[in-house]
């Protein structure tokens, strides 16, 4: 099995990397990586498919989005979350579809501030309500047996140190426990599904 | 109480418009009502705001995104759907907190296909599931009592005849059912809530 992870320098990303990689060629792309991809460029999305191939799996584990107080956010701020971990991911499953086995699978990354919210987190929240919706709604549509889920994680505790402050009480977890949903949306058969991981 | 309402000459928007202007002043806005405007351009919501004044809620009825198979959407697609009933209600939010007056409220559209997606719908399903985020995050941000609600409807009883067809199994809905939600919103206290009619 050869899968294709966006983003594996981040606290998740390492950890789905060690997941996945533990019996399937594991290519890694991102901004600094031996496959340089840009999510907010969709040239740079086709380039990377060009580059790498046929794939068995995309999983992205990538995508930004920013946090400031409400009254703070720019109409700037909302384009660039979604341009970037909404509409990157979108295009990494539209222009993926051509390059995707059958009955291969798409995995992305949305988060538990879609439900859960927190102070500055309008941006991340409207970005992965957005990106559960379109993988229930992708799901019924996608060709040649095709699937895709999304892991919606809360806080890391590799991250607590650093966003812990940000999230009174949220009990965070281990993003192990998060990549196991990525191996249970790539190994397994399941699709339209969004994992919760810690919440 | 004065009003503020976006949208009013499709099947809710007409109903809405009936069930708020029995006991309000209720101002019309729209592509082409006396107070135009156009979701999609920030400056026309900005001289939206600028003509009517301060308000005691803004009511939105408006928002369109494209229907097309998923291998047939294009990033355009995408983009013109988030821009327009995604972003294009977020900015009504963003700029409209200057002109809302204290504990008044902001009752945004979205829509069934987020949680039970059709054939044709993942844009109107990416779009609806972020505003819905958008809204609970907002609700815990905005200032003074401001109060943040959506209307999430099924297709309704009057469209049925031309939209029936792409929602199989689905059970229509009185626009009128749909526009009791919105008279909650403006009239109640809650915020933060996802009103689902006919679903």
């Amino acid at each position: 099995m050869k899968i294709l992870q966006i983003g594996a320098s981040g606290v998740l990303g390492r950890a789905v990397a060690v997941a996945l990689g533990r019996d399937a060629e594991l290519v890694i792309a991102s901004r600094s990586a031996e496959h340089p991809v840009d999510l907010t460029d969709p040239a740079s999305i086709a380039a990377l498919y060009e580059s790498v191939g046929p794939v068995d799996a995309v999983v992205c584990t990538a995508g930004v989005t920013p946090f400031k107080p409400l009254e703070e956010l720019t109409r700037a701020d909302y384009l660039a979350g979604l341009t970037d971990k909404l509409l990157g991911q979108i295009e990494l499953v539209r222009q993926g579809i051509a390059h995707v086995s059958d009955g291969g699978s798409f995995t992305l990354v949305s988060g538990v501030l879609a439900y859960d919210p927190i102070v500055t987190g309008a941006v991340a929240a409207t970005v992965n309500g957005g990106l559960d919706s379109f993988v229930r709604a992708a799901a019924i549509e996608l060709p040649r047996g095709q699937r895709i889920n999304a892991v919606s994680a809360t806080v890391f505790e590799q991250a607590w140190d650093a966003y812990g402050e940000y999230f009174p009480g949220h009990k965070p977890v281990d993003a192990a426990e998060a990549a196991r949903a990525f191996v249970k949306s790539v190994r397994g058969r399941q699709t339209g599904q969004i994992y919760r991981a810690g919440y």
